[in-house]
Formats: C-alpha cells, sequence, structure tokens
C-alpha cells in the first residue's frame, strides 16, 4: 500500500498548540490521551470498534514534508516548523482491538506520548475511529438481523469516494460477505461483488422497444449462468420468465431492486420453483436497513445488499469519540466545567462474563492499580499494545482475525444486546476510578 | 495537485456491464447518463450542487494502469481489460455549476458518451456528488441561519478523514467562512482557523492543580492577543476573568464550548464589556446545527463554530442523487418497474423568476425542444457545458465563483424557502416531456 502524507488531515489549532508549548516545558511533559464515547448512539446497545488498523496505516504518513511544511509556515513560528520537520510520533498507543464491543465509557484508545506529540494526532485519531466505528456498529446490527443470509455491501454512490473504501473495510469487518467497491478489493482485500444495473438492460431498448432478454443472454455470454440476473427494470413476472428462457433453470440468481420486496420475494420465488429453477437465489435491495431487513427474515430472500444506510451509520453517520488529555506527568487532569465533565487519570479496561460466556459489565480502573476481583466471573483485559516508541507492533490482529473477534463477542452479548430496538448498553460501565 | 488514481472508486459491477456490452454494438451506442435526485431530504426546500469541480479533477484520475488492470482481471475477460487499457473518458458533461440551488428533477449532470464509457463513471460520480451536495446543502441552511455573523467549520474529526477535506470545500462554497482543516487549506485555498483546545489549557496543571493563567499566556506570547482563548475548561466566569488579566481588553475573542450558549454568551458579554474588554468577540461551539444556531440569534454571539452537524448534512448524510440511463441512440429509455418511474430521454433545465428577481420555478423540458415561452418572467438557463470530447473546458467557475453564485442564488428563493422549518420545495419543478 502506498502512504499517502496524512500530516495536514488535521486541524490548525492541533499545531498552535504545539507551537504555544513549545516555548514552555509543557511541549515535553509526558502526557496520557484517551479516546472514548460519552454514550452510544440513540438507542444502541453497542458499538464496534473499526479503524485502528488504518490509523496505524496513517500514522505512518504522518510526517511534514516541504509541502506541509510551507503551509504551516503561513501560521507558525520558525521554531514549530523545525520541530515539525524532525516530527515522528515516538509514543505508545494502546487499544482495543478491531472488531471489539465497546460501551460508554471504554477507553478505547490510549495514546501514551508527550504532550506536543499525541496533541498533534487528535484529529487524524478521531476522524478514522469515529467514522469506520460509526459504520461498523451499523452494519454489525445489519448482519444480526440477516441471522446467516449474507449481506453485500453497496453503498460506494451513497457516501465520499474515500469514505466508500473505508466503510467497505468497516462493513467486512462487521461480518457484512462482499463489498460492490474495488478499491476495498485492493486495498483491504475485500471480497468483491456485482453483475449489472438496470442501466445495461436498458441499453439495450432499440427503436422496436425494450430488449430485456437480450441484455440477459449478453450478461451469460460473459459472466455463466451462475451470474445474477436484475429482473425488475420494466415488469418483473416478464423479468422472471425472460431470465429463466434466456439462462435456463440453473440461473445463479434474480435480483429485486424496488417494490415492496417481501411480497415480491414471494412471487419470485413461486415463480422461479414453478419454473424448475429451484435453487435460483433472490438477492434484494433498495433501501434496506437493519428494521427492513429483519423484516424480512421470515421471506424467501437468500441475499441482501445494503447501500445508503450502511454507509451512512443508519442513522448515525459519526461514533461520537472523543480523545482527551486525561495525566500530565502521572497527575490526573480533566476539563470541570458544564455537564461535559471527564475523568481524568489513565485507565485500564476489562470485561466480565459470566461462565456461560454471557457478559455482565465493562470494568474501567485506573491503569496503574490492580484489575479489580470478580467472583465467579471470568475477566478478559481489553487493552492490546498496538505501538512502542513509535513502531507499530508486529503481529497485530488482521482485518480477518477483527471480524472473527467480532463474530465471537456478538455471541457473548446479553440476549437483548442484540435487538434492533432501542434501550440502554447491553452491559453497564463500572468506574473504579476513586 | 497530485492527481491519486480513481479508476477502483467505483463499482465492481460497472465493470462487468462494460464487459457484457462490449461483445455488442450496444458499447459503443451513444448514451445519455443524467444524474438527478427524485426528491430533496425530508422537508428542505432546497439543495446546493457541490463537487463538480472536484468531479473533474478525478475524472483526470479515472484510467487504469497495471495495478488496476491486476485487479479487474481477476473477474473480467482479456478483451475488456485490454479495453480499459485504453480507457480514457471521451465524451462530454454538461451540468449545473457548484453553487447553483436544485430541486427534484432537476438535471444536475448530463453525461454524453458510449454506453461504456459512460457507465463506468456512475459511481465515482455519485459518491462526490452525492457527499459534498449533502455537506453543501445543509451549510447553506446554517449560513442562513447565521445571518451575517461567520461560521468556522471545524467537523473534521466528526467524519472519515478525507471526507473532511471535501467537507470543508463543500462549506466554503456554502459561505462558511474558514475551516479547522489544513488539508482543506492546501488543496482549496479554503481560509483555515484554529487556536487551541481544552488540552492545551489542561496541559499546563501541575501538581499545585490548574493553571489557566499560564496555559493563556503561552497562547498569548505566540499567538498575539488577537488570538481566541478557550475559557470553559474549568470554571467560565474565572476563565474570562484571567484571560483579559492575561491579554488585556484588546483579546480577540473567546471561546464557549459547552452549557447553555446562550445565557453564557450574555454572562461573558456582560463581563467582558465591565472588564472594558467591548472589542472582544464571543466564539460559540459545541453540537451546533442550523436550529441552535437559530435559536442564538438574539445573543451576542460573534462566531459560530460547527462540526458534527456541518460533515454529516444535518440529518441527511447524503444528497439521494441517481446516476440514470435516459437515452440511447437518440431513443428515450426509462426503467419502468414499480415506484421509481424515471423520465426518458435528454433534458435542459432552466429557472423563471419574477422582474423583482424571485424565483417561481424550475422547467425542465427536452433537450431537443426549444425553450418553452414563460410570459412575463426572465429565465436562465441551468446547465453550462463542462468537458468536450473528454477535456475540461477552460475558465470553468472557481469554487470562489461558486460561493458568490449561491450568495446571490439564496437571495432570489421566495421567502418562505429561506426557513428552516420543513416544507415542500421552494419552488416547484415543471416538467415539458411529452
Amino acid at each position: 500500500m502506498t502512504i499517502d502524507n496524512t500530516a495536514l488531515l488535521t486541524d490548525q489549532y492541533e499545531l498552535t498548540m504545539v507551537s504555544a508549548a513549545l516555548h514552555h516545558p509543557v511541549a515535553h511533559r509526558p502526557c496520557v490521551f484517551e479516546v472514548f464515547a460519552r454514550r452510544l448512539p440513540d438507542g444502541r446497545r453497542y458499538g464496534v470498534v473499526a479503524g485502528t488498523g488504518r490509523l496505524l496505516d496513517e500514522l505512518a504518513g504522518f510526517r511534514f514534508g516541504g509541502d506541509e511544511l510551507a503551509v504551516v509556515s503561513r501560521f507558525l513560528d520558525a521554531d514549530t516548523v523545525d520541530w515539525l520537520r524532525d516530527y515522528r510520533f515516538s509514543g505508545d498507543i494502546d487499544g482495543y482491538r478491531e472488531g471489539e464491543l465497546y460501551f460508554p465509557g471504554s477507553p478505547i484508545l490510549t495514546v501514551r506520548a508527550s504532550f506536543a506529540e499525541g496533541v498533534l494526532l487528535e484529529t487524524l485519531v478521531l476522524s478514522i475511529l469515529n467514522h469506520d466505528s460509526a459504520i461498523a456498529s451499523a452494519a454489525a446490527r445489519m448482519v444480526s438481523a440477516a441471522a446467516s443470509r449474507p449481506i453485500i455491501e453497496m453503498g460506494s454512490r451513497r457516501t465520499h469516494e474515500r469514505a466508500a473504501v473505508s466503510s467497505a473495510r468497516a462493513a467486512y469487518l462487521a461480518g457484512v460477505a462482499a463489498t460492490s467497491n474495488l478499491e476495498a478489493a485492493r486495498t483491504y482485500g475485500v471480497p468483491s461483488a456485482g453483475t449489472a444495473a438496470h442501466a445495461f438492460t436498458l441499453g439495450f431498448a432499440g427503436a422496436d422497444g425494450p430488449d430485456e432478454k437480450a441484455a440477459f443472454a449478453a450478461q451469460i455470454a460473459v459472466l455463466g449462468t451462475g451470474t445474477t440476473l436484475l429482473v425488475d427494470t420494466y415488469d418483473i413476472t416478464q423479468g422472471v420468465r425472460n431470465a429463466i428462457e434466456v439462462a435456463g433453470p440453473e440461473l445463479g440468481g434474480v435480483r429485486i431492486d424496488s417494490g415492496d420486496l417481501g411480497v415480491l420475494a414471494r412471487q419470485v420465488r413461486e415463480q422461479l420453483d414453478d419454473l424448475g429453477a429451484t435453487d435460483t437465489k433472490i438477492v434484494v435491495s433498495g433501501d434496506l436497513d437493519e428494521y427492513a431487513i429483519a423484516s424480512l427474515r421470515a421471506e424467501p430472500v437468500d441475499t441482501y445488499g445494503v447501500g445508503t444506510a450502511l454507509v451512512t451509520g443508519s442513522g448515525a453517520p459519526t461514533a461520537g469519540m472523543i480523545y482527551k488529555l486525561v495525566e500530565v506527568d502521572g497527575i490526573p487532569v480533566a476539563k470541570r466545567s458544564s455537564h461535559k465533565e471527564s475523568k481524568g487519570g489513565a485507565k485500564s479496561a476489562m470485561r466480565a462474563a459470566r461462565p456461560s460466556g454471557t457478559i455482565v459489565e465493562e470494568i474501567v480502573y485506573r491503569a496503574t492499580d490492580d484489575p479489580p476481583p470478580t467472583d465467579g466471573l471470568s475477566v478478559r483485559p481489553l487493552q492490546i499494545p498496538l505501538v512502542r516508541g513509535g513502531d507499530r507492533l508486529d503481529g497485530l490482529p488482521s482485518l480477518g482475525d477483527g471480524r472473527t473477534h467480532l463474530g465471537d463477542a456478538l455471541v457473548s452479548l446479553p440476549w437483548e444486546g442484540l435487538g434492533l430496538s432501542h434501550g440502554d448498553p447491553a452491559v453497564p460501565t463500572r468506574y473504579l476510578l476513586d
């Protein structure tokens, strides 16, 4: 993967803060910054950590070259520019692994560095974790709603062209089977899928009107009878008839992209079966979200195609994580005004589970304390080391590892935690910080 | 600007369609594809076109090199791969300029090309226009709500790190004064702004507790007394007192980032005035959206800092535009099934206004027809030529031109069109397509 320069993917104030701090010992004081979410999006029972792998990729590109220095020179003094020229993150990072569940207050990422080095990363860290976690959190609910039926992510056109690539990655982490996005296939190895749109069928229309059969034949000639034909460009019943007439009953699948998907899926299933195409799958798409997916559970649907709702976080397009300075020179610090109090001091976290494996609480305690006792419960520490001395550690969990981890973690939720209805977080967070 | 390769920022099915079409004359039939939105987001009165400039940038990078061909070779036949090796868009594009208002059905972009060349662009076109237009549309409402007070966009941390850059651009197009995002400053020349976060003040805390004055002094030493001090890390009243004590009454501004911003702005204004800092500005931030901005209209607020709501489109994170094949070989084509009917045939559009300048309707008519008569109304054609023979035309409107254009366009709306309340589009769209 080429590493783009990411140094300017930040807010100006990170740099003015560095500049102001550099004239004081403050710049070099050892600090701890923490990423957490004060709350989950409205009514959500859990969040899914995603983006950590991308963050570590982009951290490597967070260096100030000549071009970047020219930009920041417009508002920074020469000393700061010199410092940035030599800047390379040299601190330590621990965090929840990708695919880990999180709850309000979970210390998702802990950055240990000098004030100046750590403060610079705030925007990059949050942009990546907030976006990717929002997508993965929404996608995980869709995967649950689909039970074991596969979901294809096809939302690229409904989000920023680069966010689309990261969304496909986050969706795959969350258990989605494949993506339409080719850059995600290239960059992250996400399985890609896709056959044809309505434009293809329309393209075969001529002076004599539509010619759906010609379109189907052309597609099958290239993609084989295992392909999926889009049958709702004109009339669905005729479309299905044309599809089987052209492909034979070995046709891989048909896709329905509009209308009352439940009713249509039943009709089409019946028609396919009558035509002997009993193994032909039915793919449905068209404004599906986790609720629509769940509502189709009793219908003969084989695969869901999900777009807009997935890539926009299904109502929660950002995860609301924040990056807070919690410790300076070993002393806890915290904002005190208004309702936005934070809990100072570096934290560790563990998750307690019954012998059955069902989790019961998230426990957040001081990093300097021993883990608290938990009678009769098994516990699992939640942070893993990611970066030491600025270097990404070897052997970190892969995207596929995260996908497996999340699958296991979802099984550990109390049963109400997998419900789609609004409610409290699936388990409470207990703070042992006094 | 370096041009990244954008060829894989697309959906797999665009390529399988090309592959299937290439074995038929269909691939080379002259086609017209149109971008439009069937409706505006719930209750919105207008949309703002944004992203066209970025699209033309990225179109130049939409070429298949060795790396890209290796990826698509996994699922495409050799003939298609050969065709892609030589692919360069050679068609024509017309469209609404950036900063133009749009309404349901407005033909925002028209692509004239062979089927194969045109179908390839669907995902890239929609990703960019849907994202940027969603952000610009939300931002324009915020700018209206702020009346003439400036808005600083500071939402980078709440969206994908690359979407953040495009969001800053779209927000600037919509009239926002500045961005926190440095990459947007570099790439698009958007004015950047920013001073300090709570972490900065917290960083000066020591064994003896907080030292807000030391933090303020350090900031002023580097940024001057014209800077803006963040006064709500500990106690706001004390924070304001400290700020003026350190900076003197010439302090540029104070920022309040939490609490009841209206109440606090009044208190702080009074306190500043009492301290003789009558010219010190008040910047407010913290979960502002267009409604919160409007609700602060009567308060002594000088500048708004807006984050999450802006970069997530304030409830409408995607514009819902679609890319449809509307004409093949001069023959109108349209999908017919279900409720998603489209209107076939290439279209032109114009906007009719009263002599006062107030617009009354959007008129969409066949591109091959003469513009319809509009008694007593002035009309303005809405599409401009953007690309000819694959080449971007010279002298297209700049980002700044779009910003000015939108300012003028908003003034032309009927008065209810600028309201924040939910309602119908500000003007109806009249179709003359029979």
